[in-house]
């Protein structure tokens, strides 16, 4: 890595950085690339967002930034612009930074999800699917897979307003989707998915209850998690012991930095 | 290189950034020592300078910020603090950050022209100086020398009061020092001075005239350049026919570095 004058400079604004291992993530995957990016993390407090935010539409050698806690749902007042999905999803997690220093807000995350499917061998288009967890994650995924043409998503969150709040806007979006919600997974009469995904934060905690129950875990279905640590949760066990095809939180980080690069138009 | 949260942030302020590489000879330094350091060049206007400056006393991972063309002589009014050095030199090209956000400049040109000197064995207490040329560069040597108590310096520049301002700002901070300025060097009398120094840009071009006259290279003597490219400029190739000991410009660059992580408090 060798930044430069030339170096498409670009940042993560958090409050707290220390946990953060994305900026190096994204360095190595832009270096493995031969992209001439590099980024680093910055500190910013909650009062001194929309000043950051100011400067950096000043910074012409910067590309843009991403963005984190506990910046994601506010970020979006202080761009010019933000992209459908993250005005859908209620969240920003990277921002691009134009010649001119326009700044347009996007949410990566279910374009991160899709990729991720398809470099398991998965293809969304008409699949049936079981989702539980409408939190920003839930919210990302759901959005992304209608936006590929998925035929159903039975839609099952703890906050039944939520649940119905996002099939609503996703259907709004995406009419080619059937969209069903529940508060309760008791409800959900089917259980030939093609594909489950756990998009709530059971399974990253010993003891855990399993996010759907066994039932719904059927040879030929795909399992995927959100969950990145353990990487494999006693979801994708049990899934990889009934001959399940498993693709773990993993995965929708791992295509992030090609996505990242190609919405800042540097790939 | 890692580039996480925990990784210490700095910057390089400049205007136009397209040409610069120091960020990466510093984070090539800073790599080789183990110090988890990541510097970043950013394009600043002067217009947002001041802007700049205070947001960098907000992110708290940052830990200072080198400056360049043209922000090295006004930096120094949106800082709560400078050195001795940088308020001699009237010049600021490393700013340190503390951690309540106070930034402090400092001019690092003449520390590290000394510890050039002492790498190419030098000593400069007691030393007879010829120095000739007094812009930025040159001011910041003369004051480093002096600070280390060189016995004189002869100090020539065409410019016969840039040249008395800064003998008498250099006697006013280390009276154990003698300064002799001039306009011309034909009025210097002594010929066999311990350190001959060129703080001109002559011997950048092909066809430069040399900035001492040939007598004042005596085998013996110590010739400095601050002329980086070429290597080798006329005057150093003299020097080394006649046997002197020769440091080129780069010997005041390279110890930058090690002065500038100890400043920020890194090392």
């Amino acid at each position: 890595m060798r930044i430069t004058g030339r170096t498409r400079i670009m940042f993560i604004l958090a409050d707290a950085v220390d946990h953060i291992v994305g900026s190096h993530v994204l360095n190595e995957a832009f270096e493995r690339d031969g992209l001439d990016i590099a980024v680093s993390p910055l500190s910013v407090a909650p009062s001194d967002l929309e000043a950051m935010v100011g400067m950096i539409r000043k910074l012409g050698n910067v590309a843009g930034f991403g963005v984190t806690i506990p910046h994601k749902s506010v970020v979006a007042r202080h761009l010019g612009a933000v992209t459908p999905e993250a005005e859908a999803i209620g969240a920003v997690n990277f921002v691009r930074r134009d010649e001119d220093g326009r700044l347009t807000g996007h949410n990566i995350d279910g374009e991160g999800f899709v990729a991720g499917l398809r470099a398991s061998g998965v293809e969304p288009k008409g699949l049936r699917v079981l989702q539980v967890g409408a939190g920003g994650v839930g919210k990302a995924i759901a959005h992304g897979l209608a936006a590929e043409g998925v035929r159903s998503i039975d839609l099952v969150n703890r906050d039944a307003a939520r649940a119905a709040s996002l099939g609503t806007a996703v259907t709004g979006r995406f009419a080619g989707t059937v969209v069903r919600t529940s508060a309760d997974i008791a409800d959900v009469r089917e259980t030939d998915f093609d594909l489950v995904i756990n998009a709530t934060a059971l399974g990253m905690h010993a003891g855990d209850a399993l996010p759907v129950p066994e039932h719904f875990i059927v040879e030929g279905a795909t399992v995927a998690e959100v969950v990145m640590r353990p990487a494999v949760t006693p979801l994708l066990e049990l899934a990889a012991a009934r001959r399940c095809r498993t693709i773990p939180g993993s995965a929708m980080m791992e295509p992030q930095p090609a996505l990242v690069a190609r919405f800042l138009g540097l790939a």
